[in-house]
């Protein structure tokens, strides 16, 4: 493996991963009232349609990294309606 | 351009557009307490090593997204410095 295939596995861990420390405050504090839920919708919507692209392109790690983060935002998206102040 | 091609567009307008409704937000109400900085941590240096990644590779695409939504997400972090409450 080159040095620019680990580069790109190194940058796609961490914009995969980036949402667990936002899942990490939310749960702690259950606290969310700053938090957009707008933002979430829109990479949600985002990251269903890159691992769709990644299925038509048979491409494993667009389907992995993309999909895996569809589900960290899909549960980021529920912490944030279970910890919203009620209007 | 085919199916496929748009459909990788429209997927990457979203996830680069993901963050602007958390500006917005953070903007109008000057209140960032529930955001984690730890996220956009992670997720800055994520996007600064694809848009590293794309150089190497001469990928317009991927240099315009990930730079885009490298910059955004650096406004948003200096918004969460800018009102986060000070201990």
């Amino acid at each position: 493996m080159g040095w620019t295939q680990i580069l790109g596995l190194v940058a796609g861990a961490c914009t995969t991963a980036a949402v667990i420390p936002q899942i990490w405050k939310a749960w702690k504090t259950k606290e969310v009232d700053d938090v957009s839920p707008g933002m979430y919708y829109v990479l949600i919507t985002g990251l269903a349609l890159w691992t769709v692209y990644g299925f038509i392109k048979s491409d494993i790690p667009i389907i992995a990294t993309n999909g895996l983060a569809f589900l960290l935002n899909i549960f980021m998206l529920y912490l944030f309606f279970r910890y919203r102040e009620k209007e």
